[in-house]
């Protein structure tokens, strides 16, 4: 069984996407759900948070098909999360989901990084381009959910690492291939950096320098 | 006389398209007036209003050249219209205007969804993808405009059916495509019904359900 | 020495470039920080305001590579910018240097007009739309500034002259084109257009008429 292991990593990487999506668009319906967005509304701003990022680099690097019409299906599935999330919501408390999403959230965050990164790396970006679109990659998502919720986009503002862990973990990405490091192993050094450093900055809740 | 049919079905696709435009871009001389932008903010939202619509879903298409790009004339006609209209609106109210304004913008929303769709269906999109990107052309637009007038968009806030109508026609559209019915019923069939629906939820005072 | 000339205008065209692109993204940093955002969201900030209107313009023009990615160098001189930017605040109060800026904003609004409506001419657009993406260059960086700040543009807003006055440096160029004059000529009447006619508002305090 040679294979094993590469079907073992890719059934694991696919799983891992899918809770990443999942998180990232939930966080697009409780924070519509908070801003008193109607059903529609709920929807589009999932389905920003879940594939605005990506969607940017895109644009950014010109490339096509984007990663939600390449794989339709991904559609349906939001769409479906999104009415069982608001059927849920309609019964339950928002505050306990918010707190317990923070981390399928890192996981997210993490995996996109790398993802994101590695797709800019393809497209011979030079380093810090390359680190900047796998930053943008995981965090325009959430950063286009605000600006339609009409709040300065929380990344930007709550004083807490997360696009940091982000730009640490591509740096990761480029050192990892630089190091001869194999395309998986860079992979999971890039996501676990900024997955672990973000969990570490809840857990131990760490803040950015202020001024003034 | 074997082309007279097209050629009216032709100038009343041109008549109700300047018509949808003209409205589009009112709706964002309306806004920008609301929120006190200068006369150059106003000409920028209408702009946005009428041709940012057509404009995400061409970037995310990767087409090329861009309508108002191709049709350079239809700018000087949206400038000649904010300067008309904010000479109008010194001397009167604007509340009026706004609500006579729901009629052609709910024809426009009818046909930038038709034609939305007819474009991304011949860009070989999947179905959900060409309604998407019909939506993303009717109601975009719009979400543009607001989010520049740092409101959260009213097409996602005021839990009245408007882009679930541009949904649904776009839906038509395809399916009367599936039915084999010529190209211009399709367009004809998609166009009434997203603003037969939305005429509809106006009258008839619809809401969108809401939870909490 | 026959090319002193050339290399003397084109070590100030760099210059200049070099001052607008610093003041740009000053004007990011010092939103940002009034806004409170955190280390990172300063610095995205002031990178929009840098590079976001040349953004912008590139993707309706559908143009690669961007500026920032095929001049990676300028990213590292906007982080070092940001963080010495964010350390001389610390220590000193924000309002004078906000004063301060308006000239070196004038300079990049004049200069941003001139290349991005030359870089749409060179790209086959007609006049008008060569005007509008130059005044989406040397405009949309502060737009998105102050989208992602959560508030109204300030160009659009605040009722004192800055867009229309890109509008009418991009028109000088047009029209020193059409007049036979050389590039440069071209490219120094328009920017000087733009410039003096914002240090003449700026300075008279120069009014857009408003309504109501």
């Amino acid at each position: 069984m040679p294979n094993a292991l590469p079907w073992a990593l890719s059934q694991t990487q696919f799983a891992v996407e899918v809770v990443a999506t999942i998180a990232f668009a939930l966080s697009g319906v409780i924070e519509g759900a908070r801003k008193r967005l109607d059903a529609v509304g709920i929807c589009v701003v999932a389905g920003l948070a879940a594939f605005g990022g990506g969607t940017v680099r895109d644009i950014l690097l010109d490339r096509r098909p984007l990663f939600w019409v390449q794989h339709a299906g991904w559609v349906w599935v939001l769409l479906a999360l999104c009415v069982g999330a608001m059927l849920v919501m309609r019964a339950k408390h928002l505050d306990p989901t918010a707190r317990a999403m923070q981390w399928p959230d890192a996981l997210g965050l993490g995996l996109f990084t790398a993802v994101g990164t590695q797709i800019a790396i393809d497209a011979q970006m030079p380093a810090i381009i390359a680190v900047i679109l796998g930053m943008v990659t995981a965090v325009f998502g959430g950063v286009l959910r605000d600006i339609v919720c009409n709040e300065i986009p929380r990344a930007f503002s709550d004083h807490r690492p997360y696009a940091i862990c982000s730009f640490a973990g591509g740096w990761v990405l480029v050192l990892a291939h630089a190091a001869g490091l194999s395309q998986w192993g860079a992979l999971l050094a890039a996501a676990g950096t900024a997955t672990a450093l973000r969990v570490a900055a809840v857990l131990l809740d760490w803040r950015l320098p202020a001024w003034q």
